[in-house]
């Protein structure tokens, strides 16, 4: 259990049973085209697949009634000789957002990456004007390595920069 | 056609009749495990997949005697709203090397890029101990938007730092 600012939530594997909460929660995510890369107008099949097949592991996070407030996923970000460094998507519901869930996740991302042998985590495109996910990265040792000028075409905004952040967890 | 110090090499679309001598090419440079992140053994039907089908397109570029030289793929870099940032991928065979090919099938895939309506162009794990490719990825015009800390295993170095190029195409 994670203490959460009086949110209390249990994080464990993503199991087949739990797709049809995850499924709103992610597709609302995608929808506002100002976080995610995935198309806003993606389709279930093809989001199950990104999120809970392709993954080397999905995760939810629970309240304390068992529902679903959060996931994320995690991934080799390179084949084979890049295979070491991994990424990790983490979607929070909308109604639970501010309480500490994603920093939750990636804590808990984090000492799962370990375990699963991977030495540092890479994320490749968070949206520059997704300050909230800027500075929780920042505040939790994720550096910025670098600037993709216009790298994310925001829905509202037009083309925005892209960050890529990356943390060693392994020296 | 586009002359390379001597070497005339025409540059056309990968036809399925080139695999023959597309493999060994593409077997010989992953094997060294120091420049590609694919494992360096590799399957076959697993190169042909990567190399061939999953990309946008796949060209191929030939000496005066029709003889494969060289390679690259194009293909988006992101899904949805990163999927006008393309990534591409460039082979040169051993024996065909330092005679401009690398540069030539570059700036052909900038041209197929805009022609493709991709927007900017980026490298995802140019290894740092490669010197050769970024001075030329950095004599076309790409920038070195940050350096990635010992996020490629090479094979015979060990942990070493890559680089993320990316270059805008269209401003």
């Amino acid at each position: 259990m994670v203490s959460a600012s009086s949110l209390q939530v249990s994080i464990r594997r993503f199991e087949p049973a739990d797709w049809p909460q995850l499924w709103p929660l992610l597709r609302a995510t995608f929808e506002t085209g100002d976080t995610y890369a995935y198309a806003p107008d993606s389709r279930e099949a093809d989001v199950r697949k990104i999120w809970t097949e392709a993954p080397a592991a999905t995760f939810v996070a629970c309240g304390a009634d068992g529902h679903v407030v959060g996931t994320y996923f995690i991934k080799a970000n390179q084949p084979g000789l890049g295979s070491h460094v991994c990424n990790c998507g983490y979607v929070v519901a909308r109604a639970a957002q501010g309480r500490g869930i994603a920093a939750a996740m990636c804590e808990h991302s984090q000492r799962e990456a370990v375990a699963m042998d991977f030495r540092a985590m890479q994320f490749n495109l968070v949206v520059s004007t997704n300050e909230r996910a800027v500075r929780l990265w920042q505040r939790l040792g994720f550096t910025v390595i670098g600037t993709l000028p216009r790298a994310f075409h925001h829905r509202r905004l037009g083309y925005v920069d892209a960050l890529v952040f990356y943390k060693e967890l392994v020296t």
